[in-house]
């Protein structure tokens, strides 16, 4: 085989690489578990009926066929899935009979998209979600459960730059169209679909094409005034009403309940609030899809805007339906490999380590394998992730070994009895590598500090 | 969408199945890593080129393509990979650079295979591997040394029923044939192939197959005695001695060798031997793959003995190489859902409670949803999973709730101060609604035995 090169679009990490998304996978894992979430996976593949469901992402699927398909299965339209929403929607149909509701799942899976590489854009990338599901009805205070959740697991990402989740409410924007005279679907999706635009034109262009959209010059510079409120407090009925007046709140239920909805779940978010985790109504945030019908969420990244939104959902009332029995959900989709891969390639972020090892445990000679390998069987049985030298070099050699695996500790053992050991000491001796320090020590007792024990990953700041 | 129905060969797990799958998954995970082996995640896609050099299994890929592939994207050929061994080999050469050797790695990831579902056979399904590659040599104690890591893993799965792993080795069978005059690749190959039958048809059958590739009588006798040869100990060398001839093994420098190397390993692994856990040398285990090239390994499970092995894999010198390097390696990959399928799906297998809560957070009112959030946030904070009541029914029905889920603990917070709480105490009180035991408890403080704290997974015999 010639050299292999990387295919664009499919990212790979080296180990220590690795490491930073495995330790962001574990603490997703962890905070979801602690907040009740029951973890599942779903198949990677899905029939197209199930995936084209969601018209616009129909040009990304790939579709699967086997090499030598028999003419009976041929086209039977199978692809792998885009994300982890219309899965678990389909799961939840499926599963229903054996589940107990309200749902919470998380799933930490792949998902294949077939669309051009660019920046920020994989082929193939690994995503977090979490979701809340009902049987019939599922009260709000889900919306702020699962925000909290997720806030709370994005927190702990100590290594994450800081973030700003926006959150915006569809039943605010479709009860304010209204009130402004926009009850057209049509026209109230297409409104939507150019306000979403706002973070990559410039507002007059927006305003030009709302404007061609039909709307009068007056109503599309309210819609953008509408767009433009971003409070990181409950003030913002506040300044809806101001805008739209006192009036038009109290005649429409849907803007007052989308407006009592938001202030409530900025309230409930309120004490996670820091200087790296800001939470704030953004009423220009609308979300391509059609599915969500109330809570819509997405966040930004410090530094790394021109990713897009890192993590984003919602409230869909009737994504899972099966025609007698509806199950609303509200859930949150985090994007791991989009944000890990650019902290890894772009700011070198990496464990500091490339094995789990905390020791090396040297090798005297090849004869004595046996007395290492029961130091090192003596450090696993009390979880002292280790290793025993590949050959018996000399012992400066066998250190920079574990200087280029960034192990911190290098284990002699002790000589056999009669002998002088090489360490110069009758008892085993430790050496962390990186103070020079050389004590001795017994394979029974001996702990590194809890910090040794795992591969470390600092915010390059830090380090 | 009307009920969705399964997809043969995609297994899906109900969140008490996937719990038992997770503690397998972890438990791997857990091992490989105090033995020093690095975690890493190669891409899902394969250039067909890479997917097609190991020729048997060809049929068995699945392609794929864009839904709207642009004409010069067609046919890139790419195709889902069907292991974790060929992709890594991939993955060694295409890193090679940044990757220090011995190089330790386990993969816990999903492998696609487009073939016919039949029992214990899966179109999708999670594969465990462990690796150990050089640069190009890699001492014969790494074989030990995977050979360990692996049945210490599988002996820490203790819902698992026994096991036997069987080793032979290449070296061995190909020193033996040409001690008994079989020289001519093609023939050795094809005589491999018809012994590795001997698990599906009788030995007569076979016999009758090896003279009819051109075998005498007296050496398809001799073949068939090897392949009996089954010994838990390292009398292997004694008993092919007997066979063969004292002469034969003397004149043959690679039967030697590969005797030595079963011996050594079987003295090697010989400590872990247990009731539940057996090592033995099986001269009949062959492997269809003709990568290997010393040590092969095959794995029976106790009662499944239909699944075929569970866990296989062996030694490959030359499987990566990029014409100037070759980096000769060594590994074992257990089929997680092969093993975990069948125990959850035949055996009812499962853990306690379908959600990682190990406490319920009653709710007294709907006004009071603060209250039971900090009572949870404060168990949390001492990483005790748990949830609040998803609304503020009978307390009778919030311990039912409980129960369906298999949650063992219902906390019921402190009445506001001034009030007669339900509990008939002023103080938080926790029920263990399996005993029925209710004590005063502070969210400070209590803390469940340890093993209530995560959902369990007991063999049922246990239970």
């Amino acid at each position: 085989m010639s050299k292999p090169t990387a295919l664009s679009g499919f990212p790979e990490l080296l180990p220590a690489q690795r490491a930073v998304e495995q330790q962001v996978l574990d603490t997703l894992r962890e905070v979801f578990e602690l907040h009740g979430f029951a973890g599942i996976e779903t198949r990677a593949v899905e029939p197209l009926d199930v995936l084209l469901r969601k018209g616009d992402t129909a040009k990304e699927v790939y579709l699967l066929r086997r090499l030598h398909e028999t003419a009976e299965e041929g086209h039977a339209g199978f692809g792998l899935h885009f994300d982890l929403t219309v899965p678990f929607a389909r799961y939840v149909l499926e599963h229903a009979g054996h589940l107990e509701f309200p749902f919470r799942r998380y799933q930490l899976q792949k998902v294949w998209r077939g669309e051009r590489p660019q920046d920020g854009r994989f082929r193939e990338f690994t995503q977090a979600d979490i979701d809340v599901v009902g049987r019939d009805v599922l009260p709000a205070h889900h919306d702020v459960e699962v925000t909290r959740v997720m806030v709370d697991a994005l927190r702990r990402l100590d290594f994450l730059p800081g973030f700003t989740l926006q959150v915006n409410n569809r039943k605010l924007v479709v009860g304010a169209y209204a009130a402004l005279g926009l009850t057209e679907p049509a026209v109230v999706d297409e409104v939507m679909r150019l306000v979403d635009k706002l973070d990559k034109l410039p507002a007059a262009e927006v305003r030009t094409q709302l404007v061609a959209a039909g709307l009068d010059d007056a109503t599309a510079g309210t819609v953008l005034d509408l767009a433009g409120i971003v409070t990181p407090d409950d003030t913002v009925a506040a300044r809806v009403a101001d805008l739209l007046g006192a009036d038009a709140v109290a005649g429409s239920p849907l803007l007052a309940e989308g407006l009592d909805e938001l202030s409530s779940l900025l309230r409930g978010v309120a004490d996670l609030v820091d200087d790296r985790t800001r939470v704030v109504a953004d009423l220009s945030i609308a979300r391509g899809l059609d599915y969500y019908t109330g809570t819509v969420f997405e966040t930004r990244l410090d530094g790394f805007e021109s990713l897009g939104s890192i993590c984003s959902g919602g409230r869909y009332d009737a994504l899972a339906t099966d025609g007698r029995t509806t199950y609303p959900g509200v859930g949150i989709s985090f994007g791991v490999s989009r944000v890990v891969v650019p902290l890894v390639t772009r700011t070198g972020l990496a464990a500091d380590r490339s094995v789990p090892s905390a020791v090396l445990v040297a090798l005297t000679d090849e004869d004595s394998r046996p007395a290492s390998d029961a130091v090192a069987a003596a450090l696993r049985a009390r979880r002292i992730p280790c290793e025993v030298a590949a050959s018996a070099q000399r012992f400066g050699k066998q250190i920079r070994y574990a200087e280029r695996r960034g192990i911190p500790y290098v284990w002699f053992p002790a000589p056999p009895a009669g002998t002088t050991g090489t360490t110069g000491s009758g008892a085993h001796q430790v050496k962390d590598i990186r103070s020079g320090d050389q004590v001795d020590a017994d394979p029974a007792s001996w702990t590194p500090p809890t910090e040794d024990l795992r591969p470390r990953v600092q915010a390059k700041e830090q380090q």
